[in-house]
C-alpha cells in the first residue's frame, strides 16, 4: 500500500497503472490480484487504512482528556505526525478525493465526516466567535495548514515533525483564542499591528 | 482560459485533451491553436496569468503601506479574493505544479518564488520567534489555510469571502503574534488551555 500511495502520488491515480504498482513493488500482476480486485479498490484501501488508522489514534488518545486545549494539542500531533510519515498518501488523499465511486466512495466519505466532526468539536470548545458558520471556516483553516505539508514540507531540511507540528499548534490555538470579530468591524486583538478594515472596505 | 481551467481541474491535466477544451469553450480546434500551440502551453499561460496577476495588484496594493499588520492584511485579502473568483485555476495551480517542464516551468517557479518571498517578508515582520527556520513554517501555514479554501468553501452556503478572509487573517495573525516557545520547551501563551509538553514528550 505505501508503494502504491508513492506511485498514485507520483502518477496520478488515472495514470497509473497496476501494471505500474506490479513494476514498484515487484509483485506480479496475479500476485497483486490476490489483495484486491481492481485499481479502484486499491486506491479505496489505501484511503481506508489512513482514515481508520488516524480515527482510532485520536480516539485512544483524546480519551479521558478534557482540557480543551490538550485536546487540541492531541488533534494536530496526531494529523501532522501521521502525515509525516505518510506524505504520500496525503497528496493522495488530497488530490483523488473525488476519483472513488459508488459504496468505495460513500464508505471513504463517512469516515472523513467522523474525522472532521471530531476535530471540529476540538476547535469549537475553543474558538472565540459569535458566530456558528466560523466553526467550519476555522476547522478547514487548521486542516489547511496541515494538509499543505504535503506541497512544501522536507524532513531532512526543515524544522522536525514536532517542531511543525508545535508551530501550526501555537499559531492556530493563540489565533482562535482570542475573540473573532462581529461581521462587518474591523479585526479586534492585532491593534499593535495597526490592523483595521479587512471587513468593510 | 477560465473555462480551460474549470477542464483542467474537474478532469486533471493528463486526462484532459484539447478536443475537451474545445467542446467545453465551443471554439474549434484550429481556432484554439490561433491562441496557443499545445496543453502544456495553456497550462503555462493559466499559471503565470494567475502569478502575473497576484503580483501585479499585490505591489500596487502594498505601496506604501508600513504597518506590519496592514501588509498581512493586504496580503490575505488579495490571495483570499483572487482565488474565490478563481477556484478552478486555485485547484489547477495545485494538483499541476509539477506538470510544466523546462522553460514553462522555471519561468512559473521564478513567478512562485518571487510571491512566495514577499509573502514570507509579510510574515516575518510580525512572527515571534527565536528560530528562522520557523518563518518558512508559518509562511506555508498561511498559503495552506488559504489554499485549501479550493476542497471545502461553498461561496453559497458558507460565510462571505469577505468573512473567510477576516477569519484567518485573525487566526493567523493574533497566532503568531504571540511569541512562539524554545523549540523543546512547552507551548507558551495558552495556559489557559493547559496546553503543554508538545515538544517534549
Amino acid at each position: 500500500m505505501r508503494t502504491s500511495s508513492e506511485v498514485f502520488a507520483q502518477k496520478g491515480y488515472d495514470r497509473a497503472s497496476v501494471r505500474d504498482i506490479s513494476a514498484a513493488t515487484e509483485i506480479s500482476l496475479s500476485g497483486l490480484y490476490h489483495y484486491f480486485s481492481s485499481k479502484e479498490e486499491l486506491l479505496f484501501l489505501i484511503q481506508k487504512t489512513c482514515f481508520d488508522t488516524l480515527l482510532e489514534r485520536l480516539g485512544e488518545d483524546l480519551a479521558g482528556l478534557e482540557s480543551p486545549g490538550e485536546r487540541l494539542s492531541v488533534v494536530v500531533r496526531n494529523h501532522v505526525r501521521f502525515f509525516a510519515d505518510n506524505m504520500a498518501e496525503m497528496k493522495v488523499l488530497s488530490h483523488e478525493a473525488d476519483a472513488l465511486t459508488g459504496d468505495y466512495k460513500e464508505q471513504i466519505a463517512d469516515r472523513k465526516r467522523d474525522y472532521v466532526d471530531i476535530v471540529r468539536q476540538c476547535v469549537e470548545e475553543i474558538l472565540e466567535t459569535p458566530y456558528e458558520a466560523d466553526g467550519r471556516v476555522a476547522t478547514f483553516a487548521l486542516f489547511g495548514m496541515m494538509n499543505w505539508m504535503y506541497t512544501w514540507y522536507r524532513p531532512t531540511r526543515d524544522v522536525s515533525v514536532d517542531r511543525l507540528g508545535s508551530v501550526i499548534l501555537h499559531t492556530f490555538l493563540n489565533g482562535i483564542s482570542s475573540p473573532l470579530p462581529d461581521q462587518g468591524k474591523a479585526v479586534e486583538g492585532a491593534g499593535s499591528h495597526g490592523i483595521r478594515l479587512f471587513d468593510i472596505d
